[in-house]
């Protein structure tokens, strides 16, 4: 971790658990986050006010949402008029790229925060990205970003200057349990946060839908780590 | 260059004379050319319609337009109300990063295009950067462009399954003088193209300030290649 004046990250929040508890990790070893939501035209607009519930309640620097209209590009479930894959197990889930996949969602987002991150010369970029229980994103494992933190150091100001961003994903060995435990220890308010990709409205709040992929693994997280999601769920 | 039933490339159109050559030479050399142009909410906002002229002029399959608001990030003279930088000569240009660099503008722009590349199936994304008689700004650096081929192998779908979109950057290697010149060859509607950091408005149509950087860069391509410049100018 950087120490000294500049320990300034940009951290990309969803409104869903692991970037949360990413957020929260990073926090916890120092960071001062500066919390980026993107609005991408998602279906789930909920996710927006889930990630303003989690900045507050980390108490973080800053919070702003920069829109980038990702439906005018198309091909996902989560921005188009696709269904929602429902009841698949855990283990179907990390086989193959499924339709809730946003083509170079990650790719898209890491340039925002880095554009960010360099405006506001932070050193550090959060993000919640995780290779082990993950739901088979080309974009969510080691290797991208590895590439993506040479583009931080070759296309930036920064970068160019010998202070490169340091691409922070602090998830990215853990399991769902891990991730819980973990997010539990340090406060995370998953009552907050909202993963679903098919999120339902109920007298004014949001309910997990329970049975898409990501309410899949969420639940798998939390039966690892033995505890109760505190997050209110259809079904 | 790609053979076969995919030769189909998403091209960036900035509205100005490098992004608008760098397209008539994929196109020359085969590719099917997709237009995507970026509203980032830039202070020009002449430029998308100059892009809109040149995909017609070009007969491009596509074009379209994405939202993302860079204004939100902030940080640079095209976005923001800092001054744009008059009267530099060509030479003091290229050193420095100027106040018109817009943050991580190109690592968005590519993000964006790998996006739409990814949801269209296209193999390859052109660009119009130039390393050689170039702005000052990082990302227009080989270096840069070789990092982000990296996240496209790395971080999409075609990369995974063995069909990585390639950054083509024709211009990467050529002079402001020949690109005008294989411009000229090519039919390039220099008449539309609009380069100016900061241009007039008069009776309906945009004029060059004649004065800023990317005005003294272009006036010299002309000059080099001993052309006279068809885009109207204010002085």
């Amino acid at each position: 971790m950087e120490s000294g004046k500049n320990r300034s990250a940009v951290a990309l929040l969803s409104g869903g658990m692991d970037s949360a508890t990413a957020a929260a990790i990073a926090k916890h070893e120092g960071w001062m986050l500066h919390v980026l939501a993107v609005d991408y035209g998602q279906r789930a607009r909920a996710e927006l006010e889930s990630a303003r519930r989690i900045a507050d309640a980390l108490e973080v620097e800053s919070f702003r949402t920069v829109g980038v209209d990702l439906r005018a590009l198309g091909g996902s479930a989560l921005t188009d008029d696709i269904d929602v894959p429902k009841g698949r197990s855990a283990q179907a889930i990390g086989e193959g790229i499924p339709v809730t996949y946003v083509p170079a969602r990650n790719t898209v987002f890491l340039a925002l925060a880095l554009a960010a991150a360099e405006t506001a010369d932070a050193r550090g970029i959060v993000l919640g990205v995780n290779a082990l229980d993950y739901s088979g994103y080309p974009d969510c494992r080691p290797d991208f970003l590895k590439a993506f933190s040479r583009v931080a150091a070759t296309g930036t100001k920064q970068g160019v200057e010998g202070n490169p961003v340091k691409i922070l994903a602090p998830l990215i060995e853990m399991t769902k349990g891990d991730i819980v435990r973990r997010g539990l220890e340090l406060g995370v308010p998953f009552e907050h946060t909202l993963s679903c990709y098919d999120p339902v409205e109920k007298d004014g709040a949001w309910l997990h839908c329970g049975r898409c992929d990501a309410c899949s693994l969420r639940r798998k997280g939390f039966l690892e780590a033995d505890a109760e999601d505190p997050a209110p769920r259809a079904s």
